[in-house]
């Protein structure tokens, strides 16, 4: 690991991760994360504890003991009991639920459902995921509805007053409101519950992105009351990857149309539910989403409620030296509550002089992960902090960000 | 084992289980496959070597070191390494082909990008897929078009009596051709290379559902000439579950849209291509695709084309044996060259008074996994043979239908 910096010296580094290395282990080596990498990034993909992993390889392996009675006759009961732990833990009943590859597959279900003309517009927000625009813009381009990006800037101020301002988008014209429960690029928790309640009550269906939420924040899907909601479970939850979920309030199940037709059937013998409908796709590795009520109980052993305070108060220390060091603004006020955000925060960055440079160092001569770049206009990185993190690590952080960006000032 | 006829001693059979236990040491060992089982079914669900199975969960370790550097920057290199080798095992360049979960998947992005309307007609025969027909179903309900379900009666002649048959179904209507390279229930190799040479001539779009082609017979994608063509490489292939591949001729790939839209975005920067349109899903386990060059190699370093004419010559055993002793006739006809099937063979049965009970026994009793049902009237039974089967397990099948026919004639 090369030094760059006159002020921090390689001997302080070193001492600084064999630090991190004894007092981590708790947590860290229930994970299979490479020993040599600083993981700030669980957002984007998240990262699996070891018994829940182990859990879902034994899956893998019990259906191949016997592919037809495992596929054919006993998945099915499987899943059925998978989706009831998981709808307790999601404060919903499991029939109102069905597993999906990821939050992506199940937004791709829910928009190509919607019919629109081009009378209609669809409302949303400018902190949305980029496949998600890409899924309402692909239907706009068909059907000729309008997609409205409404533009909800930083800093936030109080909830309250983000949705009277997002609700200033909402016009006559307005069939469905679409918006994160956490947003991707800013890191913030919308205040999804009361914009769903004000929807419902102007006859506005309602589409929330929880992608990041489950496992991150607590979750009430009934008392939220989207129409629809789809979250992953590979990411916070720390499901095995390819481990999501599409909700669908019972009122509104009948608005959903199978996006992989397969178990779909023209002249059902009986009525086809909403998870018989949505459920089969043909023959696949089911495995991660029979690890989740694993992934569930080992956050629930490992007293979670805990591990997130922690967490998020690693986060926001990060974020306090910088903005201090650097007198930068935080995205959201310090101190909120409810808060902005939870174990996982966008924070502004001091400018340099080579943003590209910047993110090389931080990755390849100190491998740390973490997404570095400009959302608008300033630098910006996208801390996720894990049960798995240390406070020497967030120290490491904090270090290479300042060294650097004290020598590598913008010139003009 | 409870034997329940007097002409079949336990002691026999159990002497027949344990030859069958030596002999198949060599390759039995190779799957993970319950020894307790006789598994007839591999045309189902496919089962997967142990190195196969190895590679597979091994990738999904590797993910776990680092998910970030694994999805977010190693992963469409080691796919594009994966879709060559791929390409070159079928005949054709590797990138006119993705990885799909299964064939299901390819068939659902192929039907929802057609444009039809209520002047045009989808011919298919009446020995498609349920769930391919569930596909075309679906859109007919939607667009108006006609799916026209063309019967080909069995059993079989020749293939030319096949394609002059086939084409008889076509109308100046006809704009698709969607049809099986190999039928599910009936097991059939259908001539789809001269059906697609004169549907490009009629100016025909031809869908190939190939869900039973790849690893049962040899394939090449070009030849063959279809628009498109979908196939499963975790059933004859023995990659692990969740591999397919959807094929798309250049010249056709233009007309697929995505189903799942995710990679897909409104104002590319830079055309994107078939690839780059289709593959881009969103977070999953990509290790079954991973998996494929294994699967690959696993049947090129075990002499492959001799398994195959093993296997069929132990069918073709099973269906001779008990078509004699019950004066039944074959669907297709035996010798026939090119054969009419391969290792997997839809046989027709002896009647008996009870037809579940008979498939009860067959499972419950002497725990062999062979799917047994009435297709069209007469009970048949699709037996799979692969490089884990064996003479004795044959030998026993041949028996208990023997024996349980016998003893168990229908009133009447």
């Amino acid at each position: 690991m090369a030094s760059r910096w006159p002020g921090l010296s390689e001997p302080k580094i070193e001492r600084r991760l064999a630090a991190s290395i004894v007092i981590m282990n708790s947590m860290r080596e229930l994970f299979l994360l490479d020993p040599d990498i600083v993981f700030f990034n669980h957002g984007s993909f998240g990262a699996t504890p070891r018994p829940v992993f182990e859990s879902y390889q034994r899956w893998q392996r019990e259906l191949e003991r016997n592919p037809v009675k495992f596929i054919g006759r006993t998945q099915n009961g499987l899943l059925k009991q998978a989706r009831a732990t998981l709808g307790e833990y999601l404060g919903t009943d499991g029939e109102n639920l069905v597993f999906v590859t990821n939050a992506s597959f199940g937004i791709n279900v829910v928009v190509r459902s919607m019919k629109l003309g081009p009378e209609d517009e669809v409302l949303t927000t400018d902190h949305e995921y980029g496949a998600v625009n890409n899924n309402w813009n692909y239907l706009a381009d068909k059907l000729g509805f309008k997609y409205i990006i409404y533009p909800m800037p930083l800093p936030m101020t109080t909830q309250e007053a983000f949705v009277e301002e997002f609700w200033r988008g909402v016009t006559p014209r307005t069939k469905v409101i679409s918006i994160s429960h956490i947003t991707s690029p800013t890191a913030l928790i919308f205040p999804v519950q009361e914009i769903c309640r004000r929807a419902r009550a102007a006859g506005i269906i309602t589409l929330i992105d929880g992608a990041h939420a489950p496992g991150q924040i607590p979750l009430n899907l009934d008392e939220i009351g989207a129409d629809f909601y789809v979250g992953n479970l590979h990411k916070w939850l720390c499901a095995p990857k390819g481990a999501g979920f599409l909700h669908a309030r019972l009122e509104s199940q009948q608005l959903l149309e199978p996006l992989v037709v397969h178990g779909w059937h023209k002249t059902p013998d009986h009525p086809q539910s909403f998870v018989d409908i949505q459920q089969g796709q043909g023959t696949r590795d089911s495995a991660a989403f029979l690890a989740v009520p694993d992934a569930i109980a080992f956050q629930k052993e490992h007293n979670w409620d805990q591990v997130r305070a922690d967490c998020h108060a690693l986060a926001a220390q990060a974020q306090h030296r910088i903005c201090e060091e650097f007198d930068l603004e935080p995205f959201s006020p310090v101190n909120a509550n409810p808060q902005w955000w939870s174990q996982m925060l966008s924070m502004p960055l001091p400018n340099v002089a080579d943003p590209r440079d910047f993110s090389r160092v931080v990755l390849e001569d100190y491998k740390i992960e973490i997404p570095m770049g400009a959302w608008r206009g300033p630098m910006q990185a996208r801390i996720s902090i894990q049960a798995y993190n240390t406070q020497e690590e967030v120290d490491l952080f904090v270090d290479v960000v300042t060294k650097y960006a004290k020598t590598h000032i913008p010139t003009a």
